[in-house]
């Protein structure tokens, strides 16, 4: 963040407040004043919070280069005699003050009427109506429309294991966009637990309340393991986002990407940079959708069947399935004469030259986040398609355009599995919500704010499950006959 | 409900609708009413849903006896030929329709700037300020202010064992009160397994995610067990509401009634009958307050040490704990002489005759809901202080007026223990909320839409909280410094 901010943003546009006690007496204003102008902060608005004959609480409003310069200054404020800093936090910590998800009452606890309606008595006859019809709890409790994101806070973007409770954070997150575009109820389960048996078991055990299951941030390879028995297991739909959600909406980006460069995906030379979970279902899915020439790369060069050293079980996945060629080298033989580079890997890990050894009108998805493997205003003059991660450069590949939409879908029609198939439609609904009159080089992946993108892949996904026979209700609104 | 809703409720007060599909042909909507009316039910409104050449959807608002009375006229209408029910629902049905809680978000995701502070790349300094120091995760995501509702579906009201699916109207009716009374969001956790140990693992797993963890529901003597165990392996509060929710209240309201019949918790002589979660917390619970005189009794009869049958943990409890005068007998014999009858049974156990020989101005609490040990009318006559579980008549011992409040009380000083003295100062608030001049034999416990009732047990817990050393936050809102 501190980095983008400067890299990309006028010198002091990071605002942050802060408030601090004092004893009123002349010159302590000017102190602090002082302490902040010595560093090099603006302060815009000074506002008194509480004020007694001894002390006043005041709110400063500063503008800084980044949080690091904020700290620097906080940090000057703080050590003058007499002062107490009561609190400090900028635009992003305010927004996450006492969370940023909450449970609403969908109808009214104002009457004893209402009691007895909601809960006992009335609510007996609800519960026996799910007990002798186990279905009717999608019509009669939030399992219809709810969620779980699970996670065991192993691989939290780009921070790795910072554990279940700090990734709280992040889980608020994707259940806010999960609501926001998609009308859905997600609640993050954080767990703290990293066995694979466990978490199996776990989920497992939650399921009766919800209606589908989002895996999150679970460190490869366990996700494979956990993902693949909980699918075999449960009723419900099971969804590694990580995977699945990035895999999806790459694909959507390559559909249009093909149709500007006129290339099929059977013609493809397509190299895989980093391959972790996102990077074996990428692969996948690609493969799903023609594409037979992959090659699989790591910071240690070309995957191959008997590289000696740095495999894993993903690698080895690598090397039996991709790699036709039997290449071997770095990333930069590999992107001899390569059509397509999918960057899930890390900042920096491609130069220019590398990417001049490409076919004619490569494509570029870098997408390490927040910096890519190759700067994209590197890239850009030498490619024909520059893709990343990140929302500050044309065609961002952000998963939050699968998600909200493929969950709806499921459970409109109240899908058990979320196949192949239907991830494929979600891919081609992506792709498709960009118009012919709209497609261009800078323009191949909707934006998250675009009008119908959710709906599209929604619709899309709900008629697929119903197609490919694991929708339990193919008529999307059952009757409700309960008396 | 039903036969609450004969014995106490006019006629026809039973209102239900149901949508009916037929072709539009004369006749065919005159068939309906008749076969309504020949059942005894009123039409009242009648909608036009949907109206096409061939057919038409219309809606009926009916009223009716009972459920039971409606579903007669269901069943002829459905019998009419050419005539599809669509749809069908009284009031308690329509409020359940798609679930009565939902997820809602705090701060908006309108614009990329917004995306960016709840999520990536925003997020990741919240992540890692919790990373940093664990304890921010109280201020910076919903932990600070939710509670997971716990269950195994195996004592449902008194439903039994219906299951975890079955079990969720009842948890999404607690989460509204939880949210409605003491501003908690408090999220359905329905287990699909009755092992303790899973359960014990399952909910230490869930726990980085909550500020504490209500146990539902559970059958006895596994609850006892469950909560035990966490109580002492988690840092965040565990509270058995059936059994320590129904004890508060009950303490409350004896100490009410205490003030009206002018006795000392010393003089009692008191009959529990039902000994199950509910009646040892129950009795746990008087005894603190200063009971000795504590006689438990099952349909068997009295409890006493060495009785060969029908016992099991919770009476071998009893058993070794109470009845210091050996007593032996029915019910009935446990009564001679009792001033307090705590009923935590069934319905209709005790007689006007058993009733007759408690000691002078005997109190007495029926809670088996819906129907009482015995019914209030039959035993108002001969008892001081009469109390049910019921909202139809005076003094409702109802475990809402408890566990809202006291779960607020622990979230705002984020205490790590509910202990026996918050569980007390709870109970006082709750009395205390009753006035002197409020306070007469119908009116010992404060009605569930009380002003205060929940404010007062949430500041006497927070308080007691701080009091005895388990508040991690005596300053209640603490300083917030994120930068």
């Amino acid at each position: 963040m501190s980095r983008e901010s400067t890299r990309h943003r006028p010198a002091a546009a990071y605002m942050f407040t802060f408030q601090a006690q004092y004893p009123d007496q002349p010159g302590m204003l000017a102190s602090i004043a002082s302490a902040v102008a010595e560093c090099g902060g603006n302060i815009g608005e000074i506002d008194v919070v509480r004020s007694t004959p001894r002390s006043i609480l005041r709110e400063f409003h500063v503008s800084a280069h980044d949080a690091e310069h904020a700290g620097e200054m906080l940090a000057r404020v703080k050590a003058l005699p007499g002062v107490v800093v009561k609190s400090a936090a900028d635009r992003v910590f305010r927004s996450h003050r006492g969370g940023k998800i909450e449970v609403r009452n969908k109808v009214p606890v104002a009457t004893l009427r209402d009691l007895s309606t909601v809960y006992t008595p009335g609510v007996a006859r609800v519960c026996l109506a799910i007990a002798k019809d186990p279905a009717a709890a999608y019509q009669l409790t939030t399992r219809g429309n709810s969620v779980a994101i699970v996670t065991d806070g192993t691989a939290v973007l780009g921070l790795g294991d910072i554990g279940p409770a700090a990734a709280m954070p992040v889980m608020e997150g994707k259940s806010m966009l999960f609501k926001a575009f998609g009308g859905v109820d997600a609640w993050p389960i954080c767990l703290d637990t990293k066995d694979p048996d466990e978490i199996v078991a776990i989920v497992k055990a939650i399921a009766p309340g919800f209606g589908g299951i989002n895996l999150e941030d679970i460190s490869a390879p366990r996700c494979f393991d956990i993902e693949e028995r909980l699918k075999k297991e449960l009723d419900i739909p099971v969804f590694h986002d990580d995977q699945h959600g990035t895999a999806v909406v790459v694909l959507a980006a390559l559909f249009n990407a093909l149709r500007i460069v006129k290339k099929e995906p059977s013609d493809l030379k397509a190299v895989v940079l980093g391959v972790g979970a996102a990077g074996v279902a990428c692969a996948k899915m690609i493969m799903a959708a023609g594409v037979t020439n992959i090659v699989g790369c790591d910071r240690s060069g070309i995957i191959y069947k008997g590289r000696p050293e740095h495999m894993n079980s993903m690698k080895e996945w690598f090397a039996d399935h991709t790699n036709p060629g039997r290449l071997r080298g770095t990333i930069g033989d590999a992107l001899e004469g390569a059509d397509l580079l999918l960057g899930l890997a890390g900042p920096d890990l491609v130069t220019v030259e590398d990417i001049k050894r490409m076919n004619r009108d490569p494509m570029v998805f870098a997408m390490a986040n927040p910096d890519p493997e190759i700067r994209p205003e590197l890239a850009a003059p030498h490619v024909a398609i520059m893709a990343t991660g990140r929302s500050d450069f044309p065609n961002q590949i952000n998963n939050v355009l699968c998600f909200p939409g493929l969950f709806r879908g499921v459970l409109d029609v109240r899908a058990r599995d979320i196949n192949e198939e239907m991830k494929l439609a979600a891919a081609y609904a992506i792709a498709d919500s960009v118009s012919k009159t709209e497609l261009s080089p800078e323009y191949i992946i909707p934006s998250v704010f675009h009008t119908t993108v959710f709906k599209n892949v929604a619709r899309a996904v709900s008629r697929k499950a119903i197609e490919t026979g694991v929708a339990e209700r193919p008529d999307k609104k059952p009757a409700m006959v309960f008396i």
